[in-house]
């Protein structure tokens, strides 16, 4: 041994004085102190996490501020490599800018900010995240970080400072605190720090963060510039900001008797009744009298002196009337559609077969905290199908990238039967398998994270259950059009045989027979015996037409509707002013008449699509009305949730009694079989 | 709608008043409010699991206090139901009590302890999983939590208080603070408190805690009541205290800048050499010069006045001189006798078939802090065989019952090709599947949780790395046992086929001929041409009666010698006065000697094992010497790792080259088999 490590004395054997000498001890901890030793909580663990980490909660703040400021995001992220393991780092946006007196507390102060008490939709909400990143900067290279900011206003200046975190007393330390010209610039902030990192491409990257960010942000636009010095660009999708998410009071529901003793001491309300009413959401005077009432607490006296039993009769109150669930509008969830067409936008490259469609949950609440859930599935294509499904997981539209196996979104994957949906699962439990894509976003006013490193959302029933209804939801989507793609390959088949062999066996016996070859479209027909729709992409820069052919292979002529959902700023003349067109409503569904098509014959609908939404239109999602579904390839039956009457089934369109059809069919067919065997013999 | 929930007034469109409306609004958070809003950071977020939470950080308070106090560990853990989800819990120890003054800070002051700067393995570190408790319990009924201690000596009293953390200043409540006489107790601590909860049984209970904590802390007597009144006991399986973990001080290596920058500025020190020599670990008077050579730091100047520049280059300087690891005394690993012993203590109703010799890792360091794994692996017998193996996890002696799949130890078991050790595991990664159990401890002066409530150990590399070769150790063992059982059974089916077939051939020619049965046995033998060692295990309450049968299946007589491990503590007299018994070292390494074993012939060595460690006796794990192995059933060849020299082999007593034994065996057999149609023929 090099030395001899002298070990802290230790009182064996003498008890009493270690009782003493433990006390001696104790003595508290500064907050900042405990995460410098746990840097892992906050998620700074390795060097390549820490590289993200700091990224992560600088983005999200800026775009917080883009929000609330009502700015569409512009955010510039740059990292410059200053040594082996040693980057520059700096995130810039267009935000409201952050006040002169504010920004030493904003950026070096943990456990400061402005939406932690705020019950509203936000990616930021301890007043951490950002101040760990300058603290965990500065320990990894002894340098402050760089701190510019503008608010708008034209007598404004910018100023820009030096700001560290004081470790021993979590208290900013500034130097270099000047007011600068910053041409250019209307508003915003900028952050510039140099930290100790490992620069990392791949499933958890930088990178990979931006884009997932911009999946779910598409109305920010995100500039990157990477080590290499290669600039890359997330360019906005929309110009609509997302819906501003509203702040609301706390709802009284599943209140601890200890909040509410809490609540009730710091209210400025005169008596219970308004303390009631005023003090919570979802709350009405004749409310607050039946609470006070039910829990046999006078209404009249002053919240303060409610105490520990008052407080418990209230509770007990509260728990007897029936409450609305916490308003909606305090949330901003993503939206199907956007969703869908974020995931279009970003896995263009992998060319998937499906994109089933989004689904979104009406909002629920967790310990009184309003939260909504949406999922998204993508199948099919160049996605890998010989491993496990990819998860893509989001909490207040922020993408998260480790602790997958923390999570409860990978819990409550894994309690669906994925078996039932068409994907591989051993047992029918875990993570399936086969070529998918799992979405999964969780928007709350609170998002209960592990940890302060916000990576993984923690276990609640009532969060699991509302993800497993939304995954069965879309899976069950994405059964369907597995199904149809399996009923779709069976006839294909049928029909390659049909229109192959009968044909064959006709010229054949017809060339032995030296007899000219008989017409089999009525016979095949009859042995086929569907309608058929079948859609076309055409893709170009600037549009997609669609078209549809529609072929009767029955031996009667048809008449009925085809319904398609068009996105509704896609809608042109080249619908409306289309053959056979009917009618469509505000929403985009649309209608069209096919009337008396002949057995045997085919007739097309073609339009074209333009703009930011054509991408999201399924065109394989066809609806019909006026003729048995059963014997329609490619469209299912127009669904009543599309609030629309469709054309009725008649016997003078089409649909007659199955029996009465089938014979006539039968007999047809019977007479039609004979005919060619006749033929055939002569 | 109810009611009209105003929202918080907007600034929309007007974002210079919004960058001053958010400095209004921003405002420090006080610990205690984050954690309250944040309860499922430290574990207590549903009822169930903070019920668990509050026994868990007190039993973990209690173990650490005995152990500092050196009083081997008996704690009383009581759980009595009041009403529906609400429970009133008391946890009491007899460690070394705490001083009147301190009993308000440790119990009602979050980030407050004695541990959190020492450098030494201990359960609690961050003196807030108590606190938390005490605040948690109070917030869901409105009470505060009972405290009462004694510490030792003669004069004391014992003194008893109700607490309560206030959480808008993080200071302690304290009521009803008196002295009181304790009879019967000479010193410890009990906490009693009320809370909501949720009483669970299965694999995530209270029961299931203070099993594991009991088969990882041997030394402590656990007591149990549960809530419907029935008392568990689960008794000490060991008098000796684990070795005291020595306090050390920092290890130099992979030092941060900040960190470096702060110690040298708070250091006592004179001048930078002592600084070195005094504040460090693994440091002399050399190093320390050579250190500020490589750096070219002034050696006698004061570390105050280092700054960045000179804490950069004594980094510099560190890295470029080779270190001593951190010294491993500041570890209390269970040790593979204990973790063995605590396994089958614990799955004795499972009856497993096999017990993998548990692998002890020697320490390694992450950011510093020294560490060890200790990996143990059970399989077979009642262990449920069609699901994915049970991972029992351990962290400083602490059973780990939730966020298994946040825990590096599921990543790197996940990491582990299973199917090279015989277990089930599709694309060989990912938990396998199969009968076993899969125990993981770490200890470490400091181990990296993900979050504050210590339930999953967060990923690094090193941390892994160390894992995942300890696992593979340990799964070597499971493997060459699979194997031995393998080759068993097929030996097993020769001589079922050998001894079955081969008699009856002979009966029935020879009744048919009307002759006499041929003598087999040595035909048999020259078939088989095996020694073999066949083991049995006769339990009883007090001992395990041991017995070995060596049969002799070749054509020759054998002498050689037969190796057991004998737990030391367990040598005696049936064993040493035994037939055949040779010589044992004080480690128990005992060894026989079979002396001209006649062909066809067999003899047994027999002993009985008492003890508490006579469970940990593998009578599977055979050595020989002095015969070539390759004839040897059920026993290995005499392992280098023994250190001791087993019999050589020369050709007077077994061993000769292959090929004139081969030639001499099948020349032998011919022979024979001439012999036995010859007398069949006749």
């Amino acid at each position: 041994m090099g030395s001899h490590d002298e070990p802290v004395k230790t009182t064996a054997g003498n008890s009493r004085v270690t009782a003493e000498t433990l006390a001696e001890k104790q003595h508290e901890i500064s907050v900042t102190e405990f995460f410098e030793k746990n840097k892992q909580v906050l998620g700074f663990d390795s060097r390549a996490k820490s590289l993200l980490m700091g990224v992560k909660e600088a983005v999200d703040n800026s775009l917080d501020a883009c929000e609330e400021g009502e700015f569409l995001p512009d955010i510039i992220v740059k990292i410059e490599k200053l040594a082996k393991e040693e980057y520059r780092v700096s995130i810039e946006d267009n935000g409201p800018g952050i006040v002169h007196r504010a920004m030493p507390n904003v950026f070096g102060r943990l456990l400061y900010g402005s939406r932690f008490h705020a019950m509203r939709q936000s990616r930021g909400q301890q007043g951490i995240g950002i101040s760990a990143t300058v603290m965990f900067a500065n320990i990894s290279t002894g340098r402050p970080a760089h701190i510019a900011s503008r608010i708008e206003g034209k007598d404004e200046v910018a100023w820009e400072m030096d700001i560290a975190v004081d470790t021993k007393t979590n208290r900013p330390l500034v130097t270099n605190d000047r007011a600068f010209s910053w041409p250019g610039k209307e508003h915003g902030t900028r952050i510039e720090y140099t930290t100790k990192g490992v620069y990392n491409t791949g499933r958890q990257s930088i990178f990979e963060y931006l884009k997932e960010t911009a999946i779910v942000n598409p109305h920010a636009r995100i500039e990157f510039h990477d080590p290499e010095g290669t600039k890359y660009v997330f360019e906005r999708a929309t110009e609509t900001m997302p819906p501003k998410a509203k702040e609301i009071k706390p709802h009284p529901q599943g209140m601890e008797i200890g909040d509410m003793m809490t609540y009730s001491s710091l209210s400025e309300q005169k008596t219970v009744k308004d303390f009631l009413k005023n003090d919570f959401c979802r709350m009405t005077a004749r409310l607050a009298d039946e609470i006070c009432k039910n829990g046999g607490v006078n209404p009249s006296m002053s919240p303060r002196d409610l105490g520990r039993e008052g407080s418990m009769a209230l509770i007990k109150g509260i728990s007897e009337v029936k409450l609305m669930a916490p308003p909606a509008d305090c949330l901003s969830p993503i939206g199907d559609v956007l969703i869908k067409k974020g995931l279009m936008h970003t896995l263009e490259g992998m060319r998937p077969e499906y994109y089933a469609t989004p689904v979104s949950r009406p909002p629920k609440a967790v310990n009184g905290n309003p939260f909504t859930i949406e999922v998204g599935i993508v199948y099919g294509g160049d996605i890998p199908s010989d491993g496990q499904v990819t998860i893509m997981r989001f909490a207040n539209r922020v993408p998260l990238l480790y602790q997958q196996g923390a999570d409860v979104i990978t819990k409550a994957i894994g309690e669906v039967d994925w078996r039932r949906y068409g994907l591989e699962q051993r047992g029918g439990k875990g993570i399936p398998f086969g070529p998918a894509i799992i979405l999964v976003h969780m928007a709350s006013t609170k998002v209960p994270f592990t940890s302060e490193g916000k990576e993984a959302i923690a276990y609640f029933p009532e969060i699991e259950e509302e993800m497993i209804a939304a995954l069965k939801l879309c899976a069950r989507n994405l059964k369907s059009h597995l199904n149809k793609m399996e009923k779709k390959n069976k006839t294909h088949e049928k029909f390659d045989i049909v229109q192959g062999i009968l044909p064959d066996l006709a010229n054949k016996i017809s060339e032995q027979l030296g007899k000219p070859v008989p017409d089999l479209s009525r016979t095949i027909s009859k042995i086929m015996n569907v309608v058929w729709i079948e859609p076309s992409v055409e893709k170009s820069k600037e549009s997609r037409k669609i078209t549809y052919t529609i072929y009767n292979y029955t031996v009667r002529p048809h008449s009925f509707m085809i319904h398609l959902q068009i996105p509704a700023e896609c809608m042109n003349d080249t619908i409306t002013g289309g053959p056979m067109f009917d009618s469509a409503n505000e929403e985009g569904k649309s209608q069209w008449l096919v009337k008396d098509l002949e057995a045997s014959s085919s007739v097309q609908i073609s339009f074209e699509l333009k703009g930011d939404m054509a991408d999201t239109f399924d065109a394989d999602d066809v609806y019909i009305s006026g003729i048995n579904p059963v014997m329609v390839m490619g469209a299912e039956s127009l669904p009543g949730d599309w609030g629309i009457k469709g054309m009725k089934i008649t016997e003078e369109n089409d649909y007659v009694p199955d029996d009465t059809d089938d014979e006539e069919e039968e007999e047809a067919l019977e007479d039609e079989e004979a005919e060619f065997e006749k033929e055939a013999d002569e």
